[in-house]
């Protein structure tokens, strides 16, 4: 059956899931792109597959495959030229408490506003084996089209929980013994120096205004990164990733 | 005087260089937002400033400013809600003989597609006093609204070079002695055991498809960064800002 009316049930379900509160009322995201798609893991609830009626000899073993037509197709998928195969998968969910129990490397990010920057942040997370990305409250939604596909998949391979609250998390982390870092210009520390403790976490602020002050407070050290030229900051994903990135060649990841 | 048809010259002048054929004709590129258009430094020639009616209490000591109707900045603008300042700015040109005479860190783009990674790259690379960076023909444009935005003004601190060729480059590289390393998933040697020689260039290749086999073959050595976790690839802005900072902290660049 290839479903071709807009007023059909099953498609206008799915195309009210464009609308991110609905999308949350529902505990559901949007997988987009057959690179994006495989990478969900078997452990995975998969509500739907959607397929174009252009793709329909490249299925593989999914339940609950339907297609569409291509104009149908098009009207549901957030890209501008779709592949042709997108999934509406339910989020994972996970506690703070539970996560925080491991050793490793925590990240925390603080009002990232751009998708981009959030995805290749996850992205380098899992790349440098971080145990968890907490994402404040504010900051740009993990479950965006955007911010998955910037992901390239990693979103399937760490937990990440949002909407947090700053203070709260800090005050859970301190009961584990967690030392908490910050990124920020007016660091004393040079990132290249610190010794991380096996229980650390890394609180990366806003791209254009760093850090709330409150937070810079309760972290127990403040960070910055080594530069030589003209430029006065980072990217945050950039910055995020070379902290990543040197907690992991020492290890504590 | 305020321009308020879109019929007057100077108005259908300046919105004729939002084509990128004639931007390139004219050596110019478009320069927005205030916090940009104060970072142009002042050997750059600007051909014009354009501001907007709302904007014309916060202008300052610029020559040829023109102020514009909301409506006719808005048509002008890149931005969903400009900030109402602009300027028309000329490109500067460099020759590949002449900047590879100096001894430090070059990177070399191939193919780079997204404009956000182009602009963060460059922003690093001033940030990490890189000497030059090289862009292959083919990439994004480097002077697209988007990359020079992503550049937060970096864009103006070093020499950037535009539609190389490859091949040509790195043969000129090769006559200064300079020495050539790729990041690549195929190489043996890790970026945090890299010896840097005072002369060094880093290509880095797209996004998706990493380097061409042609380009792999011309570089001296296969570099790969260390990764832990399950994610097969980093971004490619990430990629390279990783190697200009290991290239600062050895004191090369």
């Amino acid at each position: 059956m290839i479903i071709k009316s807009i007023q059909n049930q099953i498609f206008k379900d799915a195309l009210s899931l464009q609308n991110k509160k609905l999308r949350d009322k529902n505990g559901v995201f949007f997988v987009e792109g057959k690179k994006q798609v495989d990478e969900i893991p078997k452990n995975r609830v998969i509500r739907q597959v959607f397929i174009s009626e252009k793709y329909k000899n490249d299925v593989r073993g999914f339940k609950n495959v339907i297609m569409l037509s291509n104009r149908l197709f098009k009207k549901l998928s957030a890209t501008q030229s779709p592949q042709g195969i997108m999934a509406i998968v339910e989020k994972k969910h996970y506690s703070i408490e539970e996560v925080t129990k491991n050793s490793g490397l925590f990240i925390i990010l603080e009002n990232i506003q751009d998708p981009g920057n959030l995805g290749t942040i996850i992205r380098s997370a899992d790349a440098f084996g971080v145990k968890a990305v907490f994402v404040s409250e504010g900051s740009a939604d993990i479950y965006s089209d955007k911010t998955v596909r910037a992901t390239t998949g990693s979103i399937f391979h760490l937990p990440i929980i949002d909407n947090i609250d700053i203070e709260n998390t800090l005050n859970l982390m301190k009961k584990e013994k967690i030392s908490v870092f910050a990124a920020s210009l007016k660091g004393k520390k040079y990132l290249n120096d610190i010794k991380f403790p096996n229980k650390s976490a890394f609180i990366i602020g806003n791209e254009a205004n760093g850090l709330k002050s409150n937070t810079e407070t309760l972290a127990d050290i403040l960070v910055k990164i080594y530069m030589l030229g003209n430029a006065e900051s980072l990217n945050a994903a950039v910055a995020a990733s070379l902290i990543m990135y040197e907690a992991a060649k020492k290890q504590i990841t």
